[in-house]
Parts: structure tokens; C-alpha cells; sequence
């Protein structure tokens, strides 16, 4: 059945799933790169980059890989898709990805201010939707059939659809770096009243990854 | 050197040092108990109940030893000292350890309500602080000697030392269990503008183990 789920989000040992001050080249804020060291290691990165067999395999490549399977739509929100704030000033701006970015399926993306949408190389559908996370759960749910609605971040688009019940399972990679301050995955949130539990977790050297379930699912 | 240590701190994987509605029923607040599971499998942990040769060893058990070793005095809040809140009503609560609390050192207890100090069995003197978290850290320095200070917790007294400055070195157990609300320990403090930064981290099944240091020590 398709499931809901927000995979491969790395926050700091203190709780930041992004770095103050985004821009252009600080895409995940200051200091945000560092989140996802265990993530750029493994073959399934390396991969995405076209990189062959490079990179490492093990645990943590197979929990990467299993993110991207059966991904049928995509979440996201404004502040993930670009730097730009306020009106689209333009038409210029198309995602950090290049011209085929590595979604492969159609994208929602979360916004205040409406756009047309954008066909990119390889699959990928850039959508922008102005009224609301619940209207963007609905549309990627539909576009994703039978397949799973992947919620990619950032912080905010993942704690609004924490606090309205709609992700199914949720993994977070804990990396072992402090950011001091940005957006807090959890403060305010409270997930065992939302039906929320940890169901397993998995330590390794790079990051600590918990595996979120939510009871009705 | 004599250092001022929070060790063996536990937290859940949402970020909290206690669960909510602390009370006699619920020392550590509802759920709080949870957040020492990898402590209380120790040897270390069931030697202080005068368990002997019972408990596991281990990375875990040296991480819970090392804690306990060369301590010269402690620091704790009056919610880690007891349930009751406001002056204290009479002489009677004690803490929640029993006639021989396994501090065996003075233990300067921070309270906006004054109150005589108590000397207990086995080396353990609870001194009632009112003048604030530095009054404290004086008293506890000048009490330690060549010893370090142990600062017990709870979340707001580490909080406070931390934002002081004058915490060197932290242990900080992150457990595989959500809390939901509670006190946050890295809410709104920002650890790397603080000085503070991840020296090592050891992960176990049981819970994340992160060290942080202060680059001035």
C-alpha cells in the first residue's frame, strides 16, 4: 500500500535539520552540509552522481537505497527547492539539481506564491502548490498511485505534516555535529501524542538512524 | 586539573532531559525512566544498589564508571533534589536516595528557597544554594578541591552552566525513546558560539553516547 514517508532526513546531535543563513552557496545553511556525511559516503550517493561502484556499501548504503524505491511523488518545500523568498522574481530559478534532477517523478512544491509548473530531464515534474500542506499531501498521494509519496524536507514541510497526521513512517539520521542553532526537527512537536513511536534504530560510526512509525499505519 | 563535568546526562531521541509532570509516583517524569535504560543494565549502576558482580560490562559500563570517578562535589537542581516545589514545607524530604545517597561528596543543591544543610551517611552533605547557578559553581569548585564537579543535572541547571561557560566537558546519552514534551537540553542554546564542540561519540544498541568538550579546556 502507499505509504507516506519522510527518508534520509538528517538532523544534528542537538536537533537542527538545517543550518541559519541559507543561500546560494549554502544551500542546507551554514554548516548544514555536514548532516549528511553518512549519506554522501555511500554507493547509492555516489550513484545519484553517476558515480558506479564507488562509495561504500553496509548498512547505511541499504537504508539510502531503500528511500529512493518505489517513490511515486515527492514533497517538498520552497526553502528546499531554492534561496529565492517572496515572488518568484522570475522564471530562472529551477531547483539546486541541474536539468535532470534525481527525483524522477513528480515534485510538490510548498508555496505562498503560485508558478507554472516545471518539466525538468529524467521524470522529474516541478509543481507548485499555494493552498497548503494538506492540498499537497492530496495531490502527491494521487500522482503516486500505488507508489509511495517520498517527503524530501526541510524542516518545516516535515513538521507540518507530522503535526496533521499524515506521514506514515519517518527516518532520521542523527550525525554526529552540532549547528547551534536553525530549525529544530522536534521542539514543540510531540510525537507520541500524534501516534508516533520509534519502531527500531540503527548506530553506526557516521549517524544514529531512528525509524519512526506512526501507530495507525 | 580539577574540571566541572555533566556526565552520564540522558536524553531522549526528541531532545528531552525529563519527561512532563515530575512527582513522587514519577521522579524523572512520566516516561522519564526510559531515558536510562542503557544506564541502569550497567555493573556500574547495580554495584550502587549492592548488586556485586551483576550488571553488564562493557563500553557502556566504563562510559557509566568514569563518571563516578574523582568526584569532589556535585551540582544538581532542587527538581533533581525532590518533587517539592515552592519553600519547602519542613525539614523532612531527604532526597529520593535514602539515608546514603551515592554521592558520597557535597552536593549543592540550587533553590530560590533557603534551607539548613543535611548531612547524610557515606560522605553525602546536601547544601541549599540561593544566590544562583555561579554561587554555586564557586561553592562546588572550592568544595572539589583537586577533585572535578559533577554536575547531576536536571536539564535547567546544565542549561544554565552551559550558557555560563563554565561546564569543560559533557557526556550526553541520547536513548531510543521519544518523550514528546518535557524540558528541551538544547533548546535555544547555541553550543558552537558557546565554545562547545563534539569530540567523540560512541553508539551502542542500547543508546548514543556523544562528548563534547569546551575549546577552552
Amino acid at each position: 500500500m502507499s505509504k507516506v514517508r519522510v527518508s534520509n532526513f538528517s538532523i544534528s546531535a542537538d536537533g537542527y535539520g538545517a543550518g541559519p543563513r541559507q543561500s546560494l552557496d549554502s544551500p542546507l545553511g551554514v554548516g548544514g552540509e555536514a548532516l549528511h556525511g553518512w549519506f554522501v559516503r555511500t554507493r547509492t550517493f555516489k550513484r545519484l552522481l553517476g558515480g558506479g561502484d564507488a562509495g561504500e556499501t553496509g548498512p547505511e548504503d541499504e537504508i539510502a537505497a531503500r528511500a529512493l524505491q518505489n517513490v511515486g511523488a515527492v514533497i517538498m518545500g520552497r526553502n528546499m527547492f531554492g534561496p529565492v523568498r517572496g515572488p518568484w522574481p522570475d522564471d530562472r530559478w529551477r531547483g539546486w539539481w541541474g536539468n535532470s534532477p534525481p527525483f524522477h517523478a513528480p515534485v510538490f512544491v510548498l508555496t505562498h506564491h503560485a508558478r507554472a509548473s516545471i518539466a525538468m530531464e529524467g521524470g522529474t515534474t516541478f509543481h507548485f502548490v499555494t493552498d497548503g500542506v494538506e492540498a499537497a499531501f492530496a495531490r502527491a498521494r494521487s500522482a503516486a498511485a500505488d507508489k509511495d509519496v517520498h517527503v524530501a524536507g526541510g524542516v518545516s514541510v516535515v513538521r507540518q505534516l507530522l503535526a496533521a497526521r499524515l506521514v506514515d513512517a519517518m527516518h532520521v539520521a542523527v550525525s554526529p555535529v552540532l549547528l547551534g542553532s536553525g530549525e529544530a526537527l522536534f521542539a514543540g512537536i510531540d510525537l507520541p501524542a500524534l501516534g508516533y513511536a520509534i519502531a527500531s534504530h540503527v548506530a553506526t560510526p557516521h549517524a544514529t538512524h531512528y525509524f519512526f512509525q506512526a501507530s495507525r499505519s
